[in-house]
This record gives structure tokens, C-alpha cells and sequence, in this order.
């Protein structure tokens, strides 16, 4: 006792606390998050809405699947939320910007951008100031969906192993296929000879450190599966492969990088110009980007055996390992993308919480009338039940073209009753995805929820716990990617040695916690079978095409 | 020319009209319909709801399958509707009631119900009067459903041809079933010895002649296939048949008939007492009963190459044919019940009407709305199909089980293309009845429809006529089955030869006709492949028990 007095003696009392900086650049927003390094909780948070398009979106009305942003709406909104968060923080007394230790940056992706060898993006020149192509292409943008189904094509048929970590299909979201898109639109923004293309989440580390686009150690979670990135092969595709897409690829390939970086590395120190701005100490570190999703497992605690979902509009699931093997229908699986030293496993459903808005829509009642409704029904009490492929399915049929099914309706059937089923259908989802990755040797114990669908609906919460028979915690912080973000700014600050040390400091629960009811599982386990029968048979086997056969009737009728 | 004038001389000018009246039974209301045998126009009518229960139905809060009808209704609001249409037709000027010549009458079924042997319901009895086992047995009472499986399954068993007419399976609805079950609850309802059961259609025009039960000459439309009785096995079921069954059964037989007759035959002649209240001459010839869809049929203008659909909440399709093979799932194929001399082809669907009403209370949308932006589709355009199994399916799978479908969902999908997938869906039902008649040697050359939805949607009318790829009329009479049976009381009445010359006189269609659009045909017979694929597997198949699967799951779910 008289060691541990002496010791508090020594330092200043109370102690200087050690803040970190989480920056979490959202589709419509960024977030910039300020918290106490010593326990993860929240000194201050700012918001910025992107001012850019249909609410920070870039759209077409002729072509929906067009989604690009402005970037010069980062650097706006970044500055807005950083004086707003600053600004919180100072207000509550004995903040000084000078004790933030280190900055993580968290971003959607894969959202890539065409940018100048200064790091700055080619959509600041003028002569592409308008020109949605030189924006950057967010994730969600599907215009390169022949380009996706090509690179695709061409690496099975070359044998090519790039498949392997993001579950046998490349897609349209991703860093190639947009691309390869924006070369056949417009060679000059990738045939260079200076400029090359930045994922959202290494522009932000490099414009933070104004460092020139080929000194940014670039993010291994942005590079992996959504790069075809992997140390199995030596990085990034090989020139030749590339060349058979276009030569324009292979010649970028050159001016990318041949290595990436988990999020514990520091990507550079805050430039001089940002820090004066902000009050920060110039040279802060900074830490190399990470992907949303994967910084929201992180500060939801994320660790080997345990599963977190992000469970909102869409859902992201991400879990750790230190072995896995490759996983058909599951993408994707990179070394470092989450916990450096493990091994990262995203999936995911395409749509989740848009399947209820969508029927709360339909049916023209609230999502809060219907689920009060709907929660005092017992599992199995509708006789219905439906798939939640509205959107296509992502994992593990890995097939954009699917559709929805409902089955068992009667004349007694209410809307309450549809919208259960959906929550059902997409619990039954999440199961499919959590069995794939048993199957493959990898053991989920428990589940950790977070996102809005977790934070708002407690009917669909205890549905999910009840469906996987698997216990369901919350994460204690609202706002995980940015907590996640700043944990890693906390590792490369070196409040904490490693990731996991400063998770087990900085992350928690909520108090509540869905535990699986008895009967229910029993119930539910039953209907899953009816899920999988009719999950198989629409959505594997040849004798069911109905879904494709009427997306072509569909089409037909629409340009007849 | 003389001649002529000569002829016109010798009697009143202008001519005495002759009038005929059809009594039309139905579900809520008994309607009195006066028309002019020259040409069918309508002289007047008069409704009159039934007085007990819900709109005439009594029902059970604790048994949904139940309804009954109070005997004592019939009665009241018999001639309620009589001295209604009476004061309409006296106030046209130069109607007197003794220029009646003939009355038909038409009614639910199988409605049967327990009677005295003077004809009089047993439920008038004080002891039976609050007795619903002693009322009559509402057509949609699914009370006995256990004992139609029973049926059925003995029928199997001993290898008897009962269900050759009703396609294959026995139903709840129907005559047997219902009394097999009362004999069960009371026995001294079915053993007598001196009471009887009659269906309804027996039942009214026993009452308008006062007749005592056995001498009314039975309606072969109600014995046929309903109560399992057919010229080619002798009339109603061997006594052994129904011993097996319940040894009350076998003695009913004998106070039941020994043959049934088409209702172009005289019943009787109506009762002093009614011909004096109404002010109608004693001994007007009232006409044997018939079924309401068969009536409408009729009344609509059924022939030989013509299907008549009665579209309503459900949907009746009637036919006539000089030769019928049986045909598997089309109930019921009986000799004489819709035209005398020729064979009648009854089926129908579950729910249509009903289907979309029901869609309309879940989104909330009236059917106006739905039906105002659903018109502005065009076929396939929504990428939607759906099966028409809310209620089951009556012809041709005869599955009561089944339950409804939908597919090809997606985030954009809504709810006026929702309700126009399941209206497409009702007319696939329709179209896969007809391809099953014609299958078998019966041609359909044209189709006319009568009904409520026939009436109110034009929308729903044109995708039938686009579907089944025929033209549709509609029959000019809105009540179609009052004109039926005041077509049989024209010929009870000596006016018309025949039923096929009342016919040729008193009906006629609307001037609007939907013709099928080239288009739409091509689109609608590759949704009908789609459509059948999804009939077939999911109302077929050992494969896919999902929907009764489900059913089970409801029902401990409910219990658990």
C-alpha cells in the first residue's frame, strides 16, 4: 500500500489523461470521436454531413446503380467535425488537444478515387471538376457489374488462385472491377503516367500526413479480397492477368504498392498545416487505415471465438482467427484486415434493416406498430416464412440476382405477422453464414451486436438469439467504428502495446443481453429446416430459376 | 299479314305479360327477382338480410370452422323480399301478381339441414331451438372436416366410385360429412325415426308448397356429387356404405330419396297460404331447386362450349357438356344439374375476391388505389409471381392445406404490384382449371363472367381475358342466379319449351367485352410456365411439405 501511494506521488495528480482520435468516414457522414484511452469512453464527438449530391451521394437518375462522392467533401467535413468535436471536448474543462496521443481512420470501402503522385484526388483539377468518374467511386456504386462478372470469368478460366479469399465471386463493389470500368470509360484516369488510384481509407491517412500518394502504407483490410491482395501470391494480381483486362491495369499495378499494412502500423504523423488548425501536436501518429466495418468488430471487442455483427440498413459480420482455410461463399479472409497477427473473416447480408423499411413501407404501417405487434407473437405462431434475398443474397450464394420469397399466407395473415417473418428470414441468413464458417473449423461461442438494427429493435435482438441459440451482447459504444478507430490510434500512440490490450481497456458491453429461449430455439430450429429447403432450392439448384427467369420477363416488359 | 292481325285481334293488346320469379338464396339475404319471360328484363326485385347471427351466419367464437343458418330466417325474410318486390312491381303501373307464371328458386349448398317430417325445420322444435346442430349447415361450416377424411378414406378403402364425380376427394362442405358429424354430436338428430335432412334447395320449395318432406322431389344439383349420388351407382351410397360410416347413416338413407331430379321439373304447386298472402294464384308451379352457381350459369347463358365464372369472394366455374369423362380434381360432374339432358361441370377456386381484399386491409391501400396504379403496369413488369393458396386450393389439386406464395421481391417492389401478382395469380388458378376440362375432351370456346368482381373490375377482367388468351363477356344480369332461377320458372310455367329456349330469350351479355392483347398473352403464358412449376412443387411433390410443414408449426405454437 505504501509502494502504491509513493508511486501516485511521483506523476502528476490526477494523472494527464491520454485521449485518442477516431476519425469514421460514413456514407453520408464523417464522425470525428475523442476518448479517454484509459477506458474507451467518450470525451466528445462531432458529425459532419458530406454537403455534396443526395445527402453526401453522388447519383444518376438514368443509371441506379451510379453511387460516386465528391472528395473534396472530405477534407470540408473532416475540418467540420474536428472543430466540432474540439470544441465539445474543450467545454468540458481540462481538455487540451495537445493529449490526443494518435489518430485511426476508419472508411467505407471499397470506395476507390483516381489521385494526383501529391496524394491530392484528380477530381480538384479542373478540367474533371464535374466529371463523376474522376469522384470517388463508393462502395455501393454498381455500374461495374459486366466488369465484376469478367474479372471473375477470366480468373477461373485462368486458374488463377485470387478467388480464393473472397468466396469464389469478385463483385461489382469492388477496387478492380470499378477500375476496369473507368479505363474503358476514361483511360486517362488510370493510364497515368503520374497518377495512380487511392481507397478511401488510405487517401484519408495520407492527406492527414500530406504525404505524396506513394509513401502512404496502404491498408491490408482495403487491399485484401477487395484488391485480390494476398501474401499467398505476392500482393496484388500479377501484371499479365492484369494486362488480359486492359493494359492500362498493368501499368497501374506499378504505381500502386506492393505491400499493405495492418492498422497498427502508423501510416505518418500529422502534418504540420492539420495540426496547427486543430491544436494538435504536429508529427501525432497516425495510424493506416481500416474498413468500417472491420474497425467496428474492433471496438466491439472483437477476438478469436467471438463473432460481431454489424447489424443496420445491411449487415457486416466479422470474426477472427488464427488459421482458417478458404472459405466457399464467404468473403473475405485477410491476414491483419481486422487484428494484426490474425487472420480477418467478413461476410455479410446485403440487406437487413432495408427488408423491414421496405415492408414497413409496403404495408404502410411503422416499424414501431409493427414490432409491437409482431413481438407479442410466439415463434412459429404465423405460419409463415420467407427468404431475405430482396437484395440478392451476399453470403454465403454470393448471387446479386436473387429475390425475396414468402410462403404460408392465408386470409388471416397481418402485416405484423410478414414483418416477424422477415426478421426471421433474416436471423435464418445469419445462421447460414455462422454454420459456412463452422463448417470450415472455425468455432463461434458468442455474438456481439452492433449498428442500428442492434441499437433500436430488441423484438429482432432476442429473434437473433434465439435463432443462432447463441447468447447476444451488445457493444457499450453506439458509434464502434470510430471507437475501433481510435483504438488503433490508441496502439500507434503507444498508449497500448498491442490491439487487444487496448480493446480489453477501451471496450465493453451494454448491461443487456438476449439469452436464447428454449422453446423458441426449439421452433426455430424447425423452421430453419424449412429455411435451408427452400434456401437450396432457389437459390442452388438448376430446377429453380424462377428468381432469373422473371428479372428476364422483368426486363423484357420494361423496354417492350 | 292478315293472319297476324287477326291473331292480335283475338286477344288482349298488348299482350298479357307473362313474369317469372327467381328466388335467390344466398349467404346473407334471400332476393326476389321478377323478370318479364319475353326477354328477362327485370320487373323489380326485393333483398331481405337474414336477421341472426352475423349478416344471417351464426358463428362460434371458440370454432372458426362453424356456421349455421336459423331455418326460421328463410321463412321471415322469404317474405320480406316477396312483398318488397311485389309493391316495386305493383308501382310500375299494370303488374298483377297472378301474371306469375312460374317459380324457380336457387340456393346455397350443400346447406343441409334436419327436418320434421311434414318439411318443417327440426330447429322450430322449443327443445331444439337454441340448438345450432339443429340448424341448417351453412355451405362454408369446415366443422367436419375429420369426417370428410373419413369419407374418403373409407371410399378408397372398400374401392367404391363415389369420388369419381367430385374429383377424387370428399370435402367438409358436402352433405355426409356434415351429418356424419351431427350423428356423431346428437344422434337423435339423424336416427329419427320419423325426421329427415334436406338441403336447402329441397327445403324452400317444399315450403312454398307445403309438401311434407318426402314427397318433394330432390334436387339432383344438390344430391349430385354432394351428397355422393349418381345414376351410374344407383342413386345415393349403398346402405353398407354408410353403415360403415355410422349406423344412423344407413337409416337415413331410407328417409332420404331414391332419385333426384333436374329443375326443370316441376316440385309442386305453391300452397294456398303463400298464394294468398302475395296475392299469387294457388298452385303456381314452382320449380325443383337448384344450386346458386348453377343458377348463375344459367342465368349468365351456359352452353355447351361455354364456361361461365361466377367471380366473386371465391369463384365458381360452370359447364355444360352432352358427354363428360371424370376428371381428376374438378368437382363435381353431374348429370342434369346445371341444364337438363346434359352434364354439368362444376369447379372452382378457394379464394379471389377474397385474396385481394385481403391484400388491400395489409397494406393498408384501398382496392380503388391499388387497383388505379396496378392498371399502369405492364404484365411482367413487376417481376412478381405469386400462387392463389391463401384459402387453400378447391380444383384442381382439392388441397384445403395449401397456403400462399409470393416471389421476386426486392427492395423496390410495391404494393399495387403486389396486388396485381396476386390477381395474375387467381387467373393462372382459372386458366389451369380450364386446361384441365379441356385435357379431357371438353372444349371451352368462350367464357363469360358474372360476379362481384366481374362487375367492379375492369383491370382484373382484362388480365383474365390476357391469361386464359379468350375473350370475356359479361352477363348482362347483375344478379345472374335470380335470373336463373326465374329461367326455370318460366319453363315449371309452360312459357318457354325448354331451358335452352328461356335461355336464347332472357339472357344477353353487357356491351363491353375484353378482348386479350397480343402482348400480354405472349408475356402471360411464360409467367404460366413459371407459375406451374411452382403449382406443381410446391402442391404435388413429396419434395416440398414446407406449406403444411408449417401449418404444424403454427398449430403447437398456438397450443404450446
Amino acid at each position: 500500500m505504501l509502494l502504491e501511494a509513493a508511486a501516485l506521488d511521483v506523476g502528476t495528480f490526477p494523472p494527464m489523461a491520454q485521449y485518442a482520435l477516431g476519425l469514421d468516414f460514413g456514407t453520408n457522414s464523417v464522425r470525428a470521436l475523442i476518448v479517454d484511452c484509459a477506458d474507451g469512453s467518450e470525451l466528445a464527438t462531432g458529425v459532419a454531413q458530406y454537403s455534396s449530391g443526395d445527402e453526401g451521394v453522388i447519383t444518376d437518375p438514368k443509371d441506379h446503380n451510379l453511387a460516386r462522392q465528391n472528395p473534396l467533401d472530405y477534407h470540408a467535413s473532416l475540418d467540420l467535425a474536428m472543430q466540432e468535436a474540439l470544441k465539445v471536448a474543450r467545454a468540458t474543462g481540462d481538455f487540451d488537444a495537445a493529449h490526443i496521443v494518435g489518430i485511426g481512420v476508419d472508411t467505407t470501402g471499397s470506395t476507390p478515387m483516381p489521385t494526383m503522385y501529391d496524394g491530392f484526388p484528380v477530381a480538384m483539377e479542373e478540367e474533371f471538376h464535374d466529371n463523376t468518374n474522376a469522384m470517388a467511386w463508393l462502395w455501393k456504386d454498381h455500374t461495374a457489374y459486366a466488369e465484376a462478372e469478367e474479372i471473375t470469368d477470366l480468373a477461373r478460366k485462368q486458374g488463377r488462385p485470387y478467388l480464393a479469399k473472397c468466396g469464389g465471386t469478385y463483385s461489382s463493389e469492388w477496387f478492380w472491377s470499378k477500375i476496369l470500368r473507368a479505363a474503358r470509360l476514361e483511360p486517362i484516369l488510370v493510364e497515368g503516367p503520374t497518377d495512380t488510384w487511392m481507397e478511401l481509407c488510405d487517401f484519408i491517412p495520407g492527406y492527414l500526413c500530406l504525404e505524396e500518394a506513394g509513401q502512404v502504407p496502404r491498408s491490408v483490410c482495403a487491399a485484401g479480397h477487395k484488391a485480390m491482395y494476398s501474401g499467398e501470391w505476392g500482393g496484388l494480381p500479377d501484371k499479365d492477368f492484369l494486362a488480359a483486362l486492359h493494359p492500362a491495369l498493368a501499368g497501374l499495378r506499378d504505381r500502386l504498392y506492393e505491400k499493405a499494412y495492418p492498422s497498427d502500423r502508423k501510416a505518418g504523423g500529422l502534418a504540420q498545416a492539420h495540426a496547427e488548425k486543430w491544436g494538435l501536436r504536429t508529427g501525432t501518429p497516425v495510424a493506416v487505415g481500416i474498413l468500417d466495418a472491420h474497425a467496428g468488430a474492433v471496438g466491439s471487442g472483437v477476438g478469436p471465438g467471438r463473432l460481431v455483427k454489424i447489424i443496420g440498413t445491411s449487415t457486416c459480420d466479422i470474426m477472427v482467427a488464427s488459421h482458417v482455410p478458404d472459405i466457399p461463399g464467404v468473403a473475405g479472409i485477410v491476414d491483419g484486415s481486422v487484428i494484426p497477427g490474425m487472420i480477418g473473416i467478413e461476410a455479410g447480408q446485403s440487406a437487413v434493416g432495408d427488408i423491414f423499411a421496405w415492408w414497413s413501407k409496403v404495408c404502410g404501417k411503422s416499424q414501431e406498430e409493427l414490432a409491437w405487434d409482431a413481438s407479442r407473437l410466439r415463434a412459429g405462431e404465423s405460419g409463415l416464412i420467407a427468404l431475405d434475398w430482396n437484395n440478392g443474397n451476399r453470403n454465403v450464394l454470393a448471387d446479386p440476382l436473387l429475390s425475396g420469397l414468402l410462403v404460408g399466407q392465408t386470409l388471416h395473415t397481418t402485416a405484423a405477422e410478414i414483418y416477424r417473418a422477415l426478421i426471421e428470414a433474416t436471423a435464418f441468413g445469419a445462421l447460414k453464414i455462422i454454420q459456412r464458417i463452422e463448417e470450415h473449423g472455425v468455432t463461434i461461442e458468442d455474438v456481439v451486436a452492433c449498428g442500428g438494427i442492434a441499437e433500436k429493435s430488441s423484438m429482432a435482438m432476442q429473434i437473433y438469439a434465439d435463432v443462432l441459440n447463441r447468447p447476444i451482447r451488445l457493444s457499450r459504444c453506439a458509434q464502434a467504428p470510430a471507437l475501433g478507430a481510435a483504438i488503433f490510434g490508441s496502439v500507434v500512440g503507444s498508449v497500448h502495446a498491442d490491439v487487444q490490450t487496448a480493446q480489453a481497456a477501451m471496450t465493453g458491453f451494454k448491461d443487456v443481453q438476449y439469452l436464447p429461449d428454449p422453446i423458441a430455439v426449439t421452433v426455430y430450429a424447425r423452421l430453419f429446416e424449412l429455411y435451408e429447403d427452400l434456401h437450396d432450392a432457389f437459390g442452388l439448384s438448376d430446377r429453380f430459376q424462377v428468381m432469373k427467369d422473371l428479372i428476364a420477363v422483368q426486363k423484357e416488359a420494361r423496354n417492350g
